[in-house]
């Protein structure tokens, strides 16, 4: 007998709620958040073909669509409470289902969140999730707090030229699309990399009243940046946190390109593709942010907390653009954009 | 030159957060619920072909998405604060932008709530919005508090026949599939309540400690009416709220089928057609809830205070099963069963 909807989310989903005082199965989830606290929402939405290839494994999907979510609360140092799944598909395939959220309910295990609601459709496979998290008043790490001189910084994983930080992600991309051969064991490295990216929530809490901005790396190291430039220095002009700011009044940035950490694998392909996989690549999902220098020790103190390496890698200016240095601290030129949906 | 996602967002989508500390442009949104307060959360994904047709007007699709999660909030009984939108399009089409922006801000506007985030992507057009409410601790309107002995009543749109009420939105579809024809204006009016449904969330937050269990109408009554029966009853036997209970315990109900509302143009159908719009059509965001008999006063005030009509349509029982009855309370035979997505 074919599986229904309501079916379906009890077999795969549905588990009782322990910290939220109202679960899966009315009109709404109840959240109670604690006492003064704010409440930090994300929501991303992930399609076949666009976000993930149909070769994917479903744990590893399922993963991954949570982790995006995570990363977003990592970036704002937000400590994360629930989250709600909207899930369409062509139609209900149990394998597929009980991989899938068997790859979610780790992650959400891992970081003792739970899955309170959400909507289950025919169509197209898409993922939606909103996830949910709590700051302190005031605490939440913004992109509009950079100033001129702040170090910049990027979050890596732990260990020397360990898979898994920026760029490798964009080199699977490579394999997949036929650009590239890499050897079996390099290959599942980056493609995990880029199918099973490791959210810095701890780190992102450990930076709270440490870093002065932060942002999460999806779109391309180059493309990110340029947000927290864009949002600083519209802040700094207006005196309002939480401003647009589209570029007229951005702060600068130098990037020291030779300090950019990066994997064993990646660190062996050429000089030109490592740097479009790190400036450009996207789906990094590692932490960009900033501290005032002074603030080193803390920085450095966080990143062991959170058990995973941090790198400064340039610097904020008042001048508007990104400075690129390689490796003698000469200017580079890269052609490069970062990534957009909807541009060619 | 092609719009991309950063200024279709800015052109479309950004507007000034009014009461939230940040809105759209960063990581996360951030919301400060009033102290105290539990949050409601609810998440609808809307696939085109399956949830709306292509021929719909962008105006009115941006109305419905929102709609159709402030309808899981009204049922609830919270108050809306804020929602996200994860928002997938093959293409940026302006004109379908910006006519679904103004649907979706008109409607939120007349509920003033505000957009605070989510994300934008390319793929299938689908839409999928997290709405946000508030609610006092305990005050919730769940599924599982009907208690046998008590009144089953359903909202409808203020007025004798006016249009927009249950069984209208699956008319419609029967025009639109070719099943049946109706006049300019009769298929205008029937139409409309398919795109643009009106969510009773003044009723809703009226009904709070007065209706002892609600719902909102989208997969039909008397599915819907069969979640209400199955949660209440496993609650009255675990002594739990917020037990799933699927079936073992459930109570049950007479529905006195005469006493259904019903627009002008669905009570000039052949009867067989009217019931099956009326108990299985979906799609039609009116409330059915439940109240002790002793609060029939308390319930007109409710709705007069929401301006929305509201009828008396059966009683909860012990019993379990739903026992539909004719004009001359008689009991009736009918098959039809609620819209699943994934049942044929």
């Amino acid at each position: 007998m074919p599986l229904g909807e309501f079916e379906l989310i009890d077999r795969f989903f549905r588990r009782p709620a322990r910290r939220s005082p109202l679960g899966i199965g009315d009109d709404c989830a109840l959240l109670a958040p604690a006492p003064g606290m704010q409440l930090a929402v994300s929501s991303d939405m992930l399609v076949e073909g666009r976000h993930f290839l149909s070769t994917v494994r479903p744990e590893r999907l399922g993963h991954k669509a949570l982790a995006v979510n995570l990363s977003d609360l990592a970036a704002c140092g937000a400590k994360p409470l629930a989250y709600t799944l909207a899930l369409s598909m062509p139609r209900v395939d149990e394998a597929f289902l009980a991989g899938f959220a068997a790859g979610l309910h780790a992650l959400a295990d891992a970081h003792a969140i739970e899955l309170v609601g959400g909507d289950t459709t025919a169509g197209p496979l898409t993922i939606c999730i909103t996830v949910f998290g709590e700051v302190p008043p005031g605490a939440a790490l913004l992109r509009d707090g950079a100033h001129p001189g702040d170090d910049l910084w990027v979050s890596h994983p732990a260990g020397e030229g360990v898979s898994g930080g920026i760029g490798d992600a964009r080199l699977a991309l490579e394999v997949f699309r036929g650009e590239l051969s890499l050897p079996g064991g390099d290959f599942e490295a980056v493609r995990r990399a880029m199918e099973q990216p490791q959210p810095r929530v701890a780190l992102g809490l450990a930076l709270r009243g440490v870093a002065s901005a932060a942002i999460d790396l999806s779109d391309g190291l180059l493309g990110d940046l340029r947000h927290v430039l864009r949002r600083s220095g519209a802040a700094r002009v207006s005196g309002e946190a939480g401003t647009a700011g589209h570029g007229t009044h951005a702060l600068g940035a130098s990037l020291d390109t030779a300090t950019l950490p990066r994997s064993a694998v990646l660190a062996a392909q050429a000089e030109a593709l490592q740097l479009t996989c790190l400036l450009t690549g996207g789906d990094d999902y590692e932490l960009l942010f900033t501290a005032p220098p002074a603030a080193r020790g803390l920085v450095e103190r966080a990143a062991a907390s959170a058990a995973v390496g941090v790198r400064r890698i340039g610097c904020i200016e008042a001048e508007p653009g990104v400075r690129l240095l390689d490796e003698r601290g000469q200017p580079l030129v890269f052609e490069g954009r970062a990534f957009d949906h909807f541009l060619p």
